[in-house]
């Protein structure tokens, strides 16, 4: 309990603490007792968090030039706000964090793709535990970022011009649900509308410029922040993710899934790009020295159903037919240095149907226990 | 536990999983016992929560004219995205919520203010507990919102230009922190650096265009969905949950911090405007028919310190104490009709110092008490 001086004081207020603390500690034992009996029942245990909250890191500060006078400038004026010496703080990311009781020592670190916010992670379209609180319940400290520029970091020091722009087909096709308006054959995406509207819904704007320098910075100043981790990117986050292994050592594994091309390969070994529908799929170059640091670290690669083996003329399908391509590649270079790189393209090891999102699709407690496997096997969850 | 079929048919994984549940009871009866022990103690006792998620409610889709063709329409083109067919799913709220165990039958239902997000309710920006996890500690379940066009709910049917206009030192004397660059003697904000920047980097600019409609019909789908709760609002969205009141019997009671103006009046009651440094604090008619709807449930308003008795030229002070003086007359027109407000100047009752966002500020447990005992007064947290 966590009382103030005055609260303490207050015979009321410290016998209601007193019967909540209890109370807690009955139901505590009652409801963990009940789920040992019942592992399979439908009301899952309770989690037991030891702290949570959330925070701002990174970012930078531009300043008007001028004077601000508090008397003469300090009243709203939404149409000609007077700027003179004030400051915009922007370019942060937002951080949410939940350590359970008893955490395992590594927390993750769970980073949005684009288009989406930290809700990637959180409930799935369809209403059951996103990954956030699944690893919470495996004993993971979890942390979900909205990057800089979007969702609850919105404050860019760049202004951005939001267009009402439906694009909502578009990304169904390059997410892979299906091809529009029906979902692949065995999807795991849920058939039902209501999801399907919620999954709409998750999408937000960038507020600022995309900038992946910006980005990984302040995934770098995070790591400073709470020492060691385990970075879990999505998609565009995927690049910008090895940019963070480069920068920063407190990165101790990655588990990327779908990230899109933009792999770093050391300048020599830069593979041709791999052509699409729609463009190509293209390495960046590094120097050997920052290539190495991404062979030190474990990382998995998850890839999921519905990506085609030869090219085909489906935008949204052949996109991935080429990362897919271009990230076996990059395994082999990495272990070919000594890394230690695992693809798993999911309908290979018999996990069919998945989306671009495997963190929220209906099989993704499976996909979640595929992933624990691996943080276990590699030593990571202690 | 959450065991799919397959987790549950390998022995592996459903070791660790009896591993984890028996961890859980073992640290959840020793630690709460331990927090009987040291309520005084510096580590809080664990939250245990039964359930936590997030989910989008209420807003609205346009769909372009046209006809989407997934093969010629599905290349992501970021420079000239073509739209025919498509939709935008826009002006939902985002909404994330905690159960505790066993939590009292009424959840409170936290909206945030002007250029804020739900961060408002999470840490404070000196890294303390905010009304979030201070409200689950006392038994609570707790819906925080991101409005319509702001943070996590960010998609827009109508597009938005957000300039770079850097403007906090305006919010720092309207949020009375103080008169810029100090803090008014005796302020419950941190005096340190880091605190303030934390606090400039929550705020969040509008994705769209501001819509009090779109926001309180959001807030009333939201009351829709979860059932009878209390409304907890700041500062804008004061206005806001008066019309949500009036939309939605299921809003049981109201704590508002620091509304801003727009108290409803019936027609022929409404006060003259009370003028202040920039511009005058006003009420807004209403139908005798729905202000009773305000009349029905126990309504607590709450104002801090630093609001002055008589008009001065600080616009940042000056508005509050119109705003003030409207939100009294407001109190004495809902009570002659029967209603059931109290208005709480802070300072009034003792506690002193507290800026726009006594939420937040140094003594929010105290404040976070005095709403609670509250709240138990008025029988609504059983």
């Amino acid at each position: 309990m966590h009382l103030s001086a005055s609260e303490i004081s207050n015979p009321l207020i410290m016998k209601s603490s007193l019967f909540y603390a209890f109370r807690s500690l009955f139901l505590a034992v009652v409801v963990s007792g009940f789920s040992l009996l019942h592992a399979e029942g439908s009301e899952p245990a309770p989690l037991v968090i030891q702290r949570q909250g959330s925070f701002m890191v990174a970012g930078s500060v531009v300043t008007a030039p001028g004077v601000f006078d508090p008397i003469k400038h300090g009243a709203y004026s939404p149409a000609a706000q007077e700027t003179a010496g004030q400051t915009l703080h922007g370019d942060h990311a937002y951080v949410f964090y939940q350590m359970p009781v008893g955490a395992h020592s590594l927390p993750l670190v769970m980073w949005h793709g684009h288009g989406q916010s930290a809700k990637t992670w959180e409930t799935t379209p369809d209403g059951r535990e996103g990954f956030q609180t699944l690893f919470l319940r495996r004993g993971y400290s979890v942390y979900l970022v909205d990057q800089p520029r979007r969702g609850r970091a919105a404050r860019s020091t760049l202004g951005m011009n939001i267009p009402e722009a439906p694009d909502e087909q578009l990304w169904f096709g390059i997410f892979r649900l299906g091809v529009w308006p029906d979902l692949y054959a065995g999807s795991q995406f849920p058939q039902d509308e209501a999801s399907l509207e919620q999954f709409f819904r998750q999408m937000v704007p960038n507020t600022g410029p995309f900038n992946l320098e910006v980005n990984a910075s302040a995934a770098t100043a995070l790591f400073d922040r709470i020492g060691e981790g385990i970075l879990v990117t999505h998609s565009q986050s995927g690049g910008m993710g090895w940019r963070a292994v480069i920068k920063n050592r407190s990165v101790k594994a990655v588990v990327s899934f779908e990230p899109g091309s933009n792999f770093p390969f050391p300048a020599g070994e830069l593979p041709a790009p791999v052509p699409h529908a729609n463009g190509q799929a293209s390495g960046i170059p590094v120097s050997l020295d920052e290539f190495i640091a991404l062979t030190r670290i474990p990382i998995l690669i998850y890839y999921g159903d519905s990506i085609p083996d030869k090219p085909c003329t489906n935008p949204g399908q052949d996109l991935w037919r080429a990362n897919l391509e271009l990230a076996r590649k990059w395994r082999d270079t990495v272990n070919r240095h000594g890394g230690d790189v695992t693809l798993v393209h999911l309908p290979e090891v018999g996990i069919r149907g998945n989306t671009h999102f495997p963190m929220s699709d209906l099989n993704n407690t499976e996909v979640a226990g595929h992933m624990a496997a691996f943080l276990e096997k590699k030593g990571l969850s202690k």
